[in-house]
C-alpha cells in the first residue's frame, strides 16, 4: 500500500493489506448467500453453478438512473465498494428527502469488505457515507484530498467523523491492494477537482471505472484529456472490462471546452457595468474557484452564498485547492459597500429550488440582494430534468425585474462535467477494452451509449446493459450475466426516518394531494345505542369548508343516516367504517367529482 | 358580414352587424367600470384620463405563460374576445384538473360582447368554453370548422351543446363585423388544419394577431408560408400593432420543414419489419392525418389509440379533413389479425402520463399492445417543459422491452407548430408593422422576443411586452400602457368546482404530500373534567403506523398530559387546540424531522 492515512485514525492503516482471509461463507454457492428478500427472485432463475473464484460486479444503484451510484466489486472473500452516493425524489415520491442505495445484499457481509472507493465529491457518489458507513461497519475510505474533506464534513454534521476511517489516495499513481483485488487510479476530467477513475485487477480480468467523466479536449490550461493509458489493462490474459458513466450518450458531438465556457465568463465579468449574479450548482467547485480568480483578475469583490456552495468552497480553500486574495470574498451583507461593477456574486439555486438563494433574489425577499435593472443574471448551469417549468417561473421572476438574464438558451455559460457521443467513440477508440458496461445513467440511456459504442464495430456480445442487482460474473472464461439477481428496493430517507417510508406512505400522501381528506367522527352511546350530537367532519385540501357549507351539512346527514336506528350495544366498528368510507366517498364523489381520502373514526363512550 | 352560420342557431346570425348602441356605461372613465375587486389596484395607479375612444387590448390570460389564452379587445362598447384556452397546472397545484382565465373584467359588460373568435383548435384556446360561454350568456363564437367540430364536441360532452352560436368562418377571404370593429383573417401554418390569425381594426389602429404560427419554407405540398400580405394594415393614419406568439422565441434558426420530419416518418413507416407504434399529442391532427396516408401508401393498417386522438380524427374525418379508404383505419382490437409488418399504430401518452396508452403499453398494461423486441417505438412528440424526468421513466421501460426507440433526441422525428428566431426576424420584415407585442408565451420569452425584435432594428418605444391584466390603450396618439391593471388570478377547474379551490386548499394539499398528517381526538367528559380513555390518533402520509407503534404510545401520552388534572366545565377548546398543534407538532418534529399537519378534534360529551 503506498498511500498514506490522512485522516486522524492511523491505528486502520493496515486494513487495506489485510490478507485474504476465509471465511464461513466461503465455498458456498452464491445464491445460498443472497439476502432473504431475494429468495423468491432466486428461486425463479435456472440452475445455476456459482463460480467462486469468479470475480463479481454488482450495482447496487446508479445503473437505472442517475443518482444513488453504488458500485460492489466481489472476489473470493474480498469486497471493494465504489461509490456511495443518494438519488434525489422523483415526482411520485412527495415529501420524501433522497434516496440511498439498497445494500441487504452486504448484510452478513461486512467483515469481507476490505475498503469503500469514492470516485469524487458529488452528492450522488458520497451523499449516502452518513446512512451506510455505519450501517456496514465502518469500512476504510478511500478517496481524494478534496473528496476526503467533503465526506469529513458530512460526517461532522451527522455527528459521526469520529467513526471515519480515511485514507487520502495522494496521487493517480498510487495503488491499493484491498483483500485479493489490486487498486490503480486515474485522473479524470469532471466539473469538480480531484475526481478520479479506478482499475479493479483480478485474475480473470480488470474492471475500469470512469466514475464521472468527460474530456477537455482544449482546456483552459494543461495538456488534453487522454485516456490512452488505460489500453495496458487489457491484453489476452486479462482482458478489461470499461465501466464507462453514460449520462450524455444521446448528444451528438463533443462536451464543449472549458475554456471557451470561461471566456464567455470572463468577458461577462470585466464588461459588467452593474453587478454580476452568478448562479450554479454548489458541487461546481472547480467553476466557482475559476469565478473568484477572473473576479479578482478584474478587481472585483465576490460575494458567495448558499449553503453547499460557501460550504464546499471553504473546504477546497482550506486544503489549498482555490486560492485568492483575503479581500476578494466579501460577505454577502457588504456589497452594498462596494461600487455595483465591482460586485460578483455567486450562489446556488439555479435549478429554481423553492427556498434556495437565487429564487430568495427573485422573490424579493433576499436580505441583501435586490436586482436592479443594470444586474446581470447568469443561469451558469445545465436543467436537472423535471426541474423545467420551475427554472421557467425563477427566469420569469428575474427577468421581470428588469435585470439581464442569460442562460444556456442564449449562450455558452455552462459546459457540462459529462461526456457525449463523439467523446464516448474518442474513449473506446483510446481505451481499446474488450468488454464494455456503460453505468451511471437511466436504462434508455446505457441502451444509447450501447449503440454509440456498436458505431465504433465494438461487438454486441461484448456489451453488458445489466439493472440494479444484476451481477456480472467473470470466470476465467470471462464475464457474464448471472442468472440470479439481487433485489433492489428503493430506500428513502425523510427526515430522521431512514427506509420507514413504504410505498403506503407515498401512496396516502399523494391521494392526499391529488384530492384532500375528510374525517368523519362519529360519536355512539353505546347503551343509549345511538349517536351522540352531530358528527365532526374535518377536511383539509378538498373543498374550503367555510364556502361550502351546504356540502358539509348534507354529509353529516347522510353520516347520521348510516347511524340511524337502534344500534347494536356491541357495534361491529369495521362494517359502520366501511360504509362511511363507500357511501360518503361516493356521495362525495357524485357532488364535486373529487375523491378525497375518507377516515373514518368511530368513538364509543 | 359575409360569413354563413354554420350551426343550427340561426334566430342569433344578425347579431355580428348590431350596431355600436350606446349602454348605460358610455362615457364614464375607464376606472370606473373596473371590476370591484380591482379596487386595490387601481388606487394605487396614478390619476388616469381615459381615452373613452381609445381601442383597448387586454389579455385575460396567455401573457405570462403557456396557456389559457384569451385575449380582450374594446372599442367604445363593443367586445370582441380571441381564444378561451385553458392551461395545465404547475407542479405547486396538485390535484387540479386546469387552469382557466379569470374573466372578473368582463362581469357587466357581457352586453357588450360582440362575438368571440377562435383561432384553432387547440385546448389552450379553447379548452375554457364550455366555462366561459355560459358565463358570458352566450355570446356568438367565430372560427374555421374544424375548430367549431371541435368546440361543438366539447360542449356536447358537458351537455351544454344547444346554445352554442356558432359562426363559421369559411375562408381567410371572409370579412366580419363585430360592433364597431373589423375583424379580417389570415391562414397560419400550425400544427392543426384551420388556423387562422385575425386583423382588428379600428379608426385608431389595427391589431394584427397571428394565434399560434410557424412558417413552413420547405412545405411538403403548397406554396411557402409567406405573411407579406399583412404589411398592408400598416399605414400612417391606421398603424399596425403586431401581436406575436412567441414560444420559440430562445431557439436559433428556423423551425424545421414538416417535410424532413415526414421524410423521416415515411421511410420508418415503409421500411418497419415489425409493428410501428408512434406516440404523439392527440391534438396534432395534421400529422395523424399525414401518417394514416403514409400508412396507406404503403399497405399498412393504421389502429388509433387514445380518447383525444381518436375524437380529433373521428372530427376531422368526419367533415372532410381527412381522408382515407374505410379499411384503413382498424379497432385497436384487431391488431393481431395482421401481420406485424403491416400494422402501424399512432397513440397518445408520450408525455408520460400516467394512465396514457404509451404508458399502458410500456408496463404491459395495454390489452391489445404488448411490446415485442421487432417493434419500432417512434415519439412525434416536443417534451412539454416539467414532463422531462416522466418521459426518462416511460423510455427507459420502453427501451427494456427490447424494442427500437426513437425520439427526438436520436432523429428528427417532429416539427413543432412554433416558430423560432430566424422566423421571428423574417415575419418582422414581411409583415413591417408599427407596433409590436409579444404574446402567447412565459414573461421571459416574450422579453427574448423582444430582444430578436430589436436585432432586426425595430425601435424598443414601440414594442410592448405586458402581462395578464395590462391595458395597451390605443387612442388617436398611438397606443401606451393604462396605469390601470385589471387583477387576474389563477382560476382552478378540479372535478366539478371551477374557482373554489383557493390558496388555503392547495397548501394543505401540499402540506399533506409533504409531511402528511396526524388526527389527535381528545374526547372529553365534561362533567367529570377529564379525558374518557385514550385519546384516538389517525395519521396519513406521514410514518407507517404499525411499524411505529412506540412513538404512537408517546404521542399518546403527551396528549394525555396536555389534558391532564381537573379540566374546567366550560373547557377553552381553542386553547387545547393550539396547545395540541404545537406540542403535538414539536415532539414529532423533535422524533422525526417531520412536520406533519396536525388536526385537533376535541369532543365534549
Amino acid at each position: 500500500m503506498e498511500n498514506k492515512q490522512s485522516g486522524p485514525r492511523r491505528t486502520q492503516s493496515t486494513r487495506s493489506t489485510r490478507p485474504y482471509r476465509r471465511t464461513s461463507h466461503a465455498g458456498k454457492p452464491a445464491t445460498d448467500r443472497a439476502p432473504d428478500r431475494s429468495q423468491k427472485t432466486v428461486e425463479k432463475t435456472t440452475a445455476h453453478k456459482a463460480d467462486v473464484n469468479a470475480f463479481k460486479i454488482l450495482p447496487l444503484g446508479g445503473q437505472e438512473e442517475g443518482g444513488r451510484n453504488m458500485t460492489v466489486f466481489e472476489y473470493k472473500n474480498d469486497i471493494a465498494i465504489l461509490d456511495m452516493g443518494l438519488m434525489f425524489p422523483e415526482e411520485n415520491m412527495p415529501g420524501i428527502d433522497y434516496i440511498i442505495p439498497d445494500t441487504r445484499y452486504l448484510k452478513g457481509k461486512e467483515k469481507n469488505i476490505r475498503g469503500v472507493i469514492l470516485s469524487h465529491g458529488h452528492l450522488d457518489h458520497i451523499g449516502a457515507v452518513t446512512h451506510l458507513l455505519p450501517k456496514l461497519g465502518w469500512p476504510a475510505v478511500y478517496a481524494s484530498k478534496l473528496t476526503l474533506a467533503m465526506v469529513r464534513k458530512r460526517l461532522e454534521e451527522a455527528k459521526l467523523e469520529t467513526n471515519l476511517k480515511a485514507f487520502e489516495i495522494k496521487s493517480a499513481k498510487e495503488k491499493l491492494r484491498l483483500g485479493s483485488m489490486t487498486i490503480n487510479f486515474f485522473d479524470v476530467t469532471h466539473s469538480i477537482m480531484d475526481s478520479f477513475g479506478v482499475v479493479i485487477q483480478t485474475p480473470n480480468g480488470s474492471a475500469i471505472h470512469m466514475g464521472d467523466w468527460r474530456y477537455d479536449l482544449d482546456p483552459a490550461e494543461g495538456p488534453k484529456t487522454d485516456f490512452s493509458e488505460l489500453a495496458k489493462w487489457n491484453n489476452p490474459k486479462r482482458p478489461s472490462m470499461l465501466m464507462m458513466e453514460s449520462l450524455g450518450s444521446t448528444k451528438p458531438g463533443h462536451q464543449k471546452s472549458t475554456k471557451e465556457v470561461m471566456i464567455n465568463l470572463d468577458k461577462l465579468v470585466k464588461d459588467a457595468n452593474g453587478r454580476i449574479i452568478i448562479a450554479t450548482f454548489g458541487s461546481m467547485v472547480e467553476r466557482v474557484g475559476q469565478l473568484i480568480s477572473i473576479a479578482e483578475k478584474y478587481g472585483k469583490k465576490v460575494a458567495l452564498d448558499g449553503y453547499s456552495m460557501k460550504m464546499n468552497i471553504e473546504i477546497a480553500k482550506k486544503i489549498g485547492y482555490i486560492k485568492f486574495n483575503k479581500n476578494t470574498v466579501i460577505d454577502i451583507s457588504q456589497i452594498s459597500d462596494y461600487a455595483d461593477n465591482k460586485v460578483v456574486v455567486i450562489c446556488t439555486g439555479a435549478q429554481g429550488e423553492d427556498r434556495a438563494v437565487l429564487m430568495r433574489i427573485a422573490t424579493g425577499q433576499h436580505r441583501h440582494v435586490k436586482v436592479m435593472p443594470k444586474d446581470t443574471i447568469v443561469f451558469s448551469s445545465s436543467v436537472i430534468p423535471g426541474n423545467e417549468r420551475t427554472i421557467q417561473t425563477l427566469k420569469d421572476k428575474l427577468y421581470r425585474l428588469g435585470a439581464n438574464v442569460l442562460h444556456q438558451e442564449v449562450m455558452d455559460v455552462h459546459a457540462s462535467g459529462h461526456a457525449l457521443q463523439e467523446d464516448i467513440k474518442l474513449l473506446i477508440k483510446q481505451v481499446k477494452p474488450t468488454y464494455l458496461m456503460p453505468v451511471y445513467a437511466n436504462h434508455y440511456l446505457l441502451k444509447e451509449a450501447e449503440k454509440v459504442v456498436l458505431s465504433t464495430g465494438f461487438p454486441k456480445d461484448k456489451i453488458f446493459v445489466i439493472d440494479n442487482g444484476n451481477i456480472i460474473e467473470w470466470g476465467s472464461d470471462g464475464p457474464k450475466i448471472s442468472s440470479e439477481k439481487v433485489p433492489i428496493e428503493y430506500v428513502y430517507v425523510d427526515g430522521l426516518g431512514v427506509g420507514d417510508i413504504s410505498h403506503v406512505v407515498l401512496r396516502d400522501r399523494q391521494m392526499m394531494a391529488g384530492d384532500g381528506m375528510i374525517v368523519v367522527i362519529a360519536t355512539i352511546d353505546t347503551k343509549k345505542g345511538q349517536l351522540i350530537n352531530n358528527p365532526d367532519l374535518i377536511s383539509r385540501g378538498f373543498i374550503y369548508m367555510k364556502e361550502n357549507k351546504k356540502l358539509i351539512e348534507q354529509t353529516r346527514r347522510k353520516v347520521k343516516k348510516i347511524f340511524s336506528g337502534k344500534l347494536d350495544s356491541n357495534l361491529d366498528e369495521n362494517y359502520y367504517k366501511d360504509k362511511i368510507r363507500n357511501e360518503i366517498g361516493q356521495f362525495l364523489y357524485n357532488k364535486t367529482q373529487r375523491r378525497p381520502m375518507v377516515l373514518p373514526v368511530i368513538i364509543s363512550i
